[in-house]
C-alpha cells in the first residue's frame, strides 16, 4: 500500500469538499435565497449562524486536507486497483464527516428545540453524498430551524455525490473487464482502452454531460415558476437521483403537473447509462434504443406503471380518481423509486398492497449501470435472469457450458457469472443482517408505542382518552403499529441500502428518519455508503489484511 | 430419454403409493382409532366413507400404476442422471395426485358443510409428502368432518415422504461430487463409491435408521400416555419433520412438558445427517460431534433459543412467565421451525418482533443435509458464509484464488461455489416471484376484510356494531389486518417453500391455509414440491428440451 500517495489523493478530496462549500455562502443573504412557496425574508435576515457553520467547516477541511496533501505531496507511482479502492473508500468516509460539519456547526435543528446530533449530521451528509435523499430534518421550511444556506449545502452534497459517482465509478472503476461487460457500450476515446488519457477523457465527458443537464434542468425549473434557489436545489436532487427537496411535501409541494412531468423526464435521463447519453448527443441514438438494459429499464417503468394504475383505480386508492390523475401520480412514483430518486408527490404507503409491494421491489432494481441511479442496476437483474435460466437448463447436463449472451453478444469475462451471483448474495446477506439488527435493537417507541414499568403498552400520542371505547381503539392502533415493525424495518433497510430515501410506514413518503434511534441512524449511514460504492470498495477496508504492505 | 424405463419405474412408485394405503384401512374401526384426548367412539361407528375413499384410491393407483409398469415391463438399461431426475420429479407429481384421492373420494370436510376441493386435496397431499405440515383442514377432532382413517393416511404421507427423501435424495442423488461435498461424511459400503450396490446399501441403512426411529418414538409416545393411534401419527410427523398433528392445537393439545421435550430430542435427530447418525450408532460418535454442520446446527438452536427467551421475558410475551416456561416454549418453537417440522405449542405470531423475525429467518436455514429436514440446509449456509467472506477478502486481489475449506479440508468440487450461489439466488427469485404473485392476486378477503360496490371496507366478521366507536375500532382493525398482507404473504411463501408449515398472521400457529384462494393453494402445492426436491429436479421438467430424445 502506497500510503503517501493515498494521503495526497485523499487530501485533495478534502480540499475539494471544503472548497465547494464556498458556493453555499451567498445563499445566506435573503436577496438570493428567495423561495417559490414562501414570502421573501426581510433584508436584514442574513443567516450568520449558517455562514459561521460553513466557514468553520471550510477551515477544518482546509487544515485536514492541507495536512494530508502536504504529507504526501512528493508521492508518485502508479495507482493500482488496491490504492484506487482505498482512495474511493476513504474519500467517501471523509466526505461524509466533513459534509456533516456545516449542519452541526451552524446549529441546525431537527425539530423545534432539538439541535442536530453528530450522528444525525453524518446521516444527512451521507444521505446527500450517496444521493439517497433520506432525511432527519422534520421542518425544511422554517429558516430558524434550517438556515437556507445550509439547505443549499444539503442539495449541493447531492450534486457533488452525483459528480463523484459519474467520475469515479463510471469513468475510472468501470474500465475493468467486468465493468466493461456491464457497461457494454464503449466510450470512444483518444487512446487504447483502460489507459489514463482515455479514463480522463471519459471522466471529462461524463462530468460535462452531468453538469450540462444540471444547468438545463435548473433553467427549465426557473421558467416553470420556481425561484433560482429552488430551481437549482431541485435540479441537483433530480440529476443526482438524490431526492432532497426544499419543502416538507417534497416535489408534491408545487402541485404542478408540468414540474412533475419535467422531473420524470430528467429522472429517467439521470438513470440512463451516461455513455449512451453521450452517444445519443453525438448522433447515434440507435445505440441507446437498441441497448438491452435501456429497453428493460423503460419496459419496467411502463409495465409497473400500468399495474400501479390498474390496481390503484380498482382499489380506489387516494390519487387514483381518474386515469389522468392515476398516470400522473403512478408514473411519478414508479420513476422516482426505480431511479432511486425518492421524490414524493403521493405517499405510496397508503396505496393498496400491490403498489406498496411493487415499489418496495423496484428499490432493488435501481437505475442503469453508468448512471447516477442507485440500487443494484438494471443490467445486473438482466444478467441474473439469464444466468439462472441457463443454470436450470443445464441442470441435467452438468458438463456442457453454454455462454452467457447480452444483446446477442457472448460475454467474454469468465468471472462475470460469479461476480453477479456474489453481488446478489452479498446484498441479500447485508439486507438480512441489517433487518435482523433493526428488529432486535430498535425500540418500539420508534413505532409510536411506549411501554411502562408494568409492561403495559400505550400510544405515545394518545387518542381521545375521554371517549368510550378509546381503550379498544388504542389497543388496535398499537397492534397495527407494532405489526408493521418487521415490514417497516425491511423497507428502511431497502431504502437506504439502495439509496432511495423513502420507504413504508415510519419511513413512508410523509414521514422521515428522525424517529429512529441514534444507533439505527449510524447503521443507515453505513448502509447508504455500502450501497453507493457497490459494497466491495468499502467492505475490503474493514479487513486488516487489506492495509498490510506487500 | 428412455421412456419405457421411466414408465416402469414411475409405475412401481404408483403401485407402492396405492399399496401403502392398505395400512390406513384398519383405523376405520373405532376399536383401533382410540384418541388420547377424546372419548372413544361407539363400536358401530365404522368409517365406511373413509374405507370407500381409500379402496377407490387404491383401485385407481393400481390401474394407473399397473398400466405404466406393464407398458415398460421389458425396459432395461442404465439409469442416467437425466432419467433419475425425471423419475424423481414425476413420482413426486403422481404421488401428490394419488395421495390426494382419499381425501376427495371420502368426502373429507374442510369445515362444516364445506367438502374439500380437488386443489385442497392436492394441497393436503403435497403438504404430507413434502413433510411440510401446512393444512387446510380447520377441525381435525371431529370424525364426521375428517374420518380417523383419513387422518391416519394424512400422517402416513409424512412417513412415506420422509422415507422417499432419505432413500431417493440422500442415498441416491447425494452420491454426486457436489452431493458428497455437502454430505462430507462417507458412508461405509461394500463396493467402490457411486456404484449401484453401494447406493442400495446406503439406501437400506438409511431406511432402517428411519423406520427404527419411528418405531422407537411411537413406543415412547405410547408410554408417555398417548393412544396407539396418536403415538404412531405423531411419531410419523416428528421423524419426517412434517408437523401434521391429529389435534387442532397441534402438539400443544397434550400440554405435557414430557411429550414436548421428547419431541424436541427426536426433531433434532430427524434434522441431523443420517450418515452421521449411522456412524454414531456403530460406535463413532466423534464423527458427529466434530462435524461442522452439526456444530452449527446445535449452535443455532442454542443461540436463538437464548435470544428468544431473553426478548420474550423482557417484553413479557405470553408463554414467557418464568425461565422454565420460557425454555420449554422457546426451545420447542425454535427446534420445530429450524428443523422445518412446524409443530406448535405456542403461537409465535403473538410474540415480540424479534421472535417473529428470528423464526421467520430460521425457516430458510432448515435441517442438516442428508436428513429429513427441509429448508436450504445448514451446510449451504455455512458454505455461503465462507464463500462471501472469501470473495470480499479477494476483491482487491482478483487473480489469486484461495480454496474453500470445510472443517479444515479443502473442497475439491470446482463447481461447488457456483452451485451454492445459484441455489441461494434461485430460492431468492422463487421467493420474490411467489410473494409478488400473492400480493397481486390474493384478495383482501383472505385477511378478513371485504369491500362492497362503493369501495367501502368492512370486516367480514364484524365486531359489536351497536357500540359507540365501533366504526373507529373497525377501521383500525382493517388497517391492522391489511397492513399485514405483505408480511403474511412473505411468511406463507417461506413456510411452504421451506416445508415448514405455519408462518405469521393468517398462517400463524393457531390458524391455517384454509382461507387462501384456490389459486394460491395451487401455487403453494408447487412451492412445497419445489422446496422438497431442492428445486432443480422439478424445474428441469418444465423445459421442453429436457424431454427430447438424444
Amino acid at each position: 500500500m502506497n500510503y503517501l500517495l493515498l494521503s495526497r489523493l485523499v487530501g485533495i478530496v478534502c480540499l475539494l469538499i471544503g472548497g465547494s462549500m464556498v458556493f453555499s455562502l451567498p445563499w445566506a443573504h435573503p436577496a438570493l435565497s428567495n423561495r417559490t412557496l414562501a414570502a421573501p425574508l426581510p433584508n436584514e435576515h442574513v443567516e450568520w449562524a449558517g455562514v459561521l457553520g460553513l466557514l468553520g467547516s471550510m477551515a477544518i477541511c482546509g487544515m485536514v486536507g492541507g495536512t494530508l496533501w502536504w504529507t504526501g505531496r512528493a508521492a508518485r507511482g502508479p495507482l493500482y486497483r488496491k490504492e484506487a479502492m482505498a482512495v474511493v473508500g476513504l474519500s467517501w468516509v471523509l466526505a461524509t464527516i466533513f459534509g456533516g460539519l456545516p449542519y452541526y456547526l451552524s446549529g441546525t435543528m431537527v425539530a423545534e428545540q432539538r439541535p442536530i446530533t453528530i450522528i444525525e449530521a453524518l446521516f444527512e451528509s451521507q444521505s446527500g453524498f450517496s444521493t439517497t435523499g433520506a432525511t432527519v430534518l422534520t421542518d425544511l421550511e422554517n429558516p430558524d430551524l434550517v438556515p437556507y444556506c445550509i439547505l443549499f449545502w444539503r442539495s449541493s452534497t447531492h450534486f457533488l455525490g452525483g459528480l463523484g459517482i459519474v467520475v469515479l465509478f463510471v469513468a475510472i472503476l468501470g474500465q475493468g473487464s467486468a465493468g466493461k461487460a456491464m457497461m457494454r457500450a464503449e466510450m470512444p476515446g483518444p487512446t487504447k482502452e483502460g489507459s489514463m488519457p482515455r479514463m480522463q477523457h471519459t471522466a471529462l465527458v461524463f462530468a460535462a454531460i452531468y453538469i450540462g443537464l444540471n444547468i438545463v434542468l435548473s433553467a427549465i425549473y426557473r421558467l416553470e415558476g420556481m425561484t433560482g434557489f429552488d430551481a437549482i436545489c431541485h435540479a441537483f436532487a433530480t440529476m443526482a437521483t438524490g431526492g432532497f427537496s426544499t419543502y416538507n411535501l417534497s416535489l408534491g409541494a408545487f402541485n404542478s403537473p408540468l414540474i412533475e412531468y419535467t422531473t420524470i423526464v430528467f429522472m429517467v435521463l439521470a438513470g440512463t447509462n451516461f455513455t449512451l447519453l453521450y452517444l445519443t448527443a453525438v448522433g447515434q441514438p440507435m445505440r441507446l434504443l437498441r441497448d438491452v438494459e435501456f429497453q428493460t429499464y423503460i419496459g419496467i417503468i411502463v409495465v409497473v406503471t400500468i399495474g400501479i394504475m390498474f390496481f390503484g383505480m380498482r382499489y380506489g386508492d387516494p390519487h387514483f380518481g381518474d386515469a389522468t390523475e392515476a398516470l400522473r401520480f403512478g408514473l411519478f412514483q414508479v420513476v422516482s423509486i426505480l431511479t432511486t430518486t425518492g421524490y414524493g408527490t403521493a405517499d405510496f404507503d397508503v396505496w393498496n398492497n400491490f403498489g406498496r409491494g411493487a415499489l418496495l421491489l423496484l428499490m432493488f432494481i435501481g437505475g442503469c449501470a453508468g448512471s447516477t441511479g442507485g440500487g443494484m442496476k438494471v443490467i445486473r437483474h438482466v444478467l441474473f435472469y439469464k444466468i439462472l435460466r441457463l443454470e436450470i437448463e443445464q441442470a441435467h447436463h452438468p458438463r456442457v457450458r453454454r455462454l452467457l449472451r447480452v444483446g446477442g453478444q457472448p460475454v467474454e469475462d469468465p468471472d462475470l457469472t460469479r461476480n453477479i451471483l456474489v453481488y446478489f448474495c452479498l446484498i441479500l446477506a447485508i439486507f438480512i443482517a441489517s433487518w435482523m439488527l433493526l428488529i432486535t435493537f430498535e425500540p418500539d417507541t420508534t413505532w409510536g408505542v411506549a411501554r411502562d414499568d408494568t409492561g403495559e403498552l400505550t400510544l405515545i400520542t394518545p387518542t381521545a382518552p375521554t371517549e368510550a371505547h378509546a381503550v379498544e381503539i388504542e389497543r388496535e392502533m398499537i397492534r397495527s403499529m407494532l405489526g408493521e415493525k418487521l415490514l417497516d424495518s425491511a423497507s428502511a433497510v431497502a431504502a437506504t441500502l439502495n439509496n432511495v430515501g423513502p420507504g413504508l410506514g415510519v419511513v413512508g413518503g410523509t414521514r422521515n428518519y428522525a424517529g429512529f434511534s441514534q444507533g439505527a441512524k449510524l447503521w443507515f449511514v453505513w448502509l447508504m455508503m455500502l450501497g453507493r460504492v457497490e459494497v466491495f470498495s468499502i467492505l475490503v477496508l474493514i479487513f486488516p489484511v487489506f492495509w498490510r504492505r506487500h
